[in-house]
């Protein structure tokens, strides 16, 4: 890499999500020069992962290039990297493409998977925070319906029909809801030969209820939804266990299934190299109200990797979008106030709400002073997620496939173009 | 496999591509329960997998769920499997599903590439067959134009962005022709810090012109378009060696190069166990003129994996889509005429015509009585394109990426969701 010094101070960004898309726009007129690095060459537009995953969407329509998005930003610059350390003493990053210097580095790699430790989970349920991810949770779907037809052991034909959900939380609520959905509009019409009751879909939830971080109002409905499209849900209980074949709950009940999704934690994901003291619980960089990172001048945090902790919020703000953006905004300004030598703002979090959809004309909102449910909840879900996409393209065909996917109650869009293997538990890489 | 004798006869079609696709809709009135198996669960639009490779449509845009095309068709079962062997004796075929009786069977396996038993070419090239193959070719390109973005070796900046084509026939020339807009219209765009100049294109063709199936008239002017978008163009030569570093072409040229695309030639495929005698040249199946497999009764074998050689035609029909949809609809008639013991039909192709697009306005049409080329070719050729896709979804946001790439001069479907493995060429299977 490059490593000249700059003329302008060099703003290096770690991850093209929410945070740092935000953040990289907003410092469009700083007097910086800005450098942005991800592991994909697109943004992924996470909300609507299980929709790639159920065959709603195509796995292309939510992801936007990166490049496309800063084509005419003079003062930014993509480079396709992994960073795998940080050296802040050198003010220097290493990367597969090499070491990179940075005068103010921003971390804003989000969240990936919890599994907590357990190995046997991690190998073998399915996650779903990316867009491979997705696409694999959609192959091994629609391979173990395929399968089912052409089973006649019971048992097994029985455990590759039953769906199990780990997790309550948004994406485990809306995955579950859209596999119901799968069943009760997609099963008899595409595969004769099944019916709606041979498919079983299960949600298993630690809290005692879904949605834990919406009302008490959205957490009810949203559970009588799910009940009413026939999901059965543990609330408070936990997996034990899962070989492959039998997932264990530790409430004594054992489900047979060949497909599991684990939506039940996240952990930040980052480099290595920040001091221990740095990194709290659930792997997040603890970060002070500008996101300044503990223990570093020039190194901030922002987004789901980020742990930013006061009186006034001892847990942190929520891994959700909006978060992302309003830090990254924040930080934009308070990058160019330390610049000028000029104070800088506090980060404030303005919770404008949040929302979960759990199927067709079934959504829950908690707005800051109106929760409601149905299908008015579901048109705004839809509206707001559309307008938050990003790109012209992106938006008409998300938006096209939902109409044609409501009017015809089934997607085109079922195809499975990687194999997922289950022998690995990863994508088939037999392309050639 | 339930393999209980059935009350109508069963038709076993091997292949869910143009020929087996169009003989399962025909025989939906016919006495026969028809059976469709394929590898994949959805049927692939060959004709634009070069569109999926540079970027200008999602890979699920050409590919539609067979159960969807079928859904309506009461005679008609299709099951997700490979088929290994064919037991002409038994009327049993062995697929991965197990094993599977027949009264007629019907082969429509289409091609793959031919590497004429190269091996070296083989590894180290890479084909484009299947929209897997195809988006390993797109992930190849983006990944070599983020690659040079950051190597100063001057000589390996230049392999990389060193692009080549071999195999002057649509395929070659059409994924040319993408490959090429993408530097004129792309590369500055997107690319800050490479330039229309550093990136060659070639196309390399062992005949002495390009779409030899075509009129001389349709030649000549595809190669004056490919040369004016600045393609480098050998005519009657052929590709000596390719180590994965320096491609050797047998009129003493190198070429160093990161990227070969392999569109050279295809030969059939098909399960093992058919006679010797039945197998040709190119390893496609020797049909008679109702598409009868030589040497058997009730085996059959139509599109591109057949071979029907007559006095008239002693090459046998193109490999094109119209004569395997044309194939398909006649053996569907002629099979009905022999379950009812009446006469058959033989085939007889109907030629409508051939197309090939270059690029932006550029495209060459031969038709019966017409040959033209520019503009109103290109029109024709996505018109015809466009109304032949399967799915009024498909054919919608096709024609939009289709509107919007032609105002914008881009599109935003670049991504790499998959990387391509350049050690062991390979889809990268590292998704979890």
């Amino acid at each position: 890499m490059d490593n000249n010094k700059q003329a302008k101070p060099r703003v290096l960004i770690i991850g093209g999500g929410f945070a740092g898309i935000q953040l990289a726009k907003n410092l469009k007129h700083a007097p910086v020069d800005v450098l942005l690095l991800d592991k994909h060459n697109y943004h992924t537009f996470q909300p609507l992962l299980y929709q790639v995953a159920t065959g709603a969407l195509e796995g292309d329509s939510i992801g936007f290039p990166i490049r496309r998005i800063f084509g005419r930003q003079k003062n930014f610059t993509f480079h396709l990297a992994e960073v795998q350390k940080i050296d802040a003493a050198a003010k220097v990053v290493t990367a597969n493409i090499g070491d990179i210097h940075y005068d103010y580095l921003v971390i804003a790699t989000g969240a990936n998977t919890n599994y907590f430790g357990n190995k046997e989970l991690e190998h073998y349920t399915l996650p779903m925070k990316n867009i491979a991810e997705a696409l694999n949770v959609r192959s091994l779907i629609i391979q173990n319906l395929e399968k089912a037809l052409v089973t006649f052991d019971a048992v097994e034909r029985e455990a590759l029909l039953t769906f199990v959900v780990v997790g309550g939380g948004p994406t485990g609520v809306e995955l579950a809801g859209a596999i119901a959905e799968l069943r009760k509009y997609v099963l008899c019409k595409d595969y004769p030969g099944l019916c709606r009751d041979d498919m079983k879909v299960y949600l298993v939830e630690g809290k005692d209820r879904v949605l834990g971080a919406m009302s008490e109002q959205a957490s009810v409905k949203a559970k009588k939804f799910l009940t009413d499209m026939g999901i059965s849900i543990y609330n408070g209980v936990h997996v034990s266990s899962y070989d492959g074949d039998t997932l264990k709950i530790d409430n004594g009940v054992d489900i047979k299934t060949r497909n599991v999704f684990w939506a039940a934690g996240v952990r930040g994901e980052m480099p290595e190299g920040l001091l221990p003291d740095a990194i709290a619980k659930g792997g997040r960089i603890l970060a002070d109200e500008i996101n300044r990172v503990k223990g570093y001048d020039n190194v901030f945090a922002i987004g789901d990797v980020s742990l930013v902790v006061s009186e006034a919020n001892p847990n942190g703000f929520p891994g959700v979008a909006q978060v992302a953006l309003q830090q990254g905004k924040r930080l934009a300004k308070n990058l160019v106030c330390i610049i000028n030598n000029q104070p800088t703002t506090p980060f404030r979090y303005n919770d404008l709400g949040t929302m979960a959809t759990v199927g067709r004309n079934k959504a829950v909102a908690d707005l800051k002073h109106l929760h409601f449910q149905g299908f008015f909840a579901w048109i705004l879900w839809m509206f707001v997620h559309l307008l938050s996409l990003a790109g012209f393209s992106n938006k008409s065909i998300v938006f096209f496939n939902w109409a044609v996917n409501y009017f015809t109650r089934n997607s085109d869009n079922r195809l499975v173009i990687h194999a997922f293997d289950t022998k690995t538990m990863m994508t088939d890489p037999a392309a050639k």
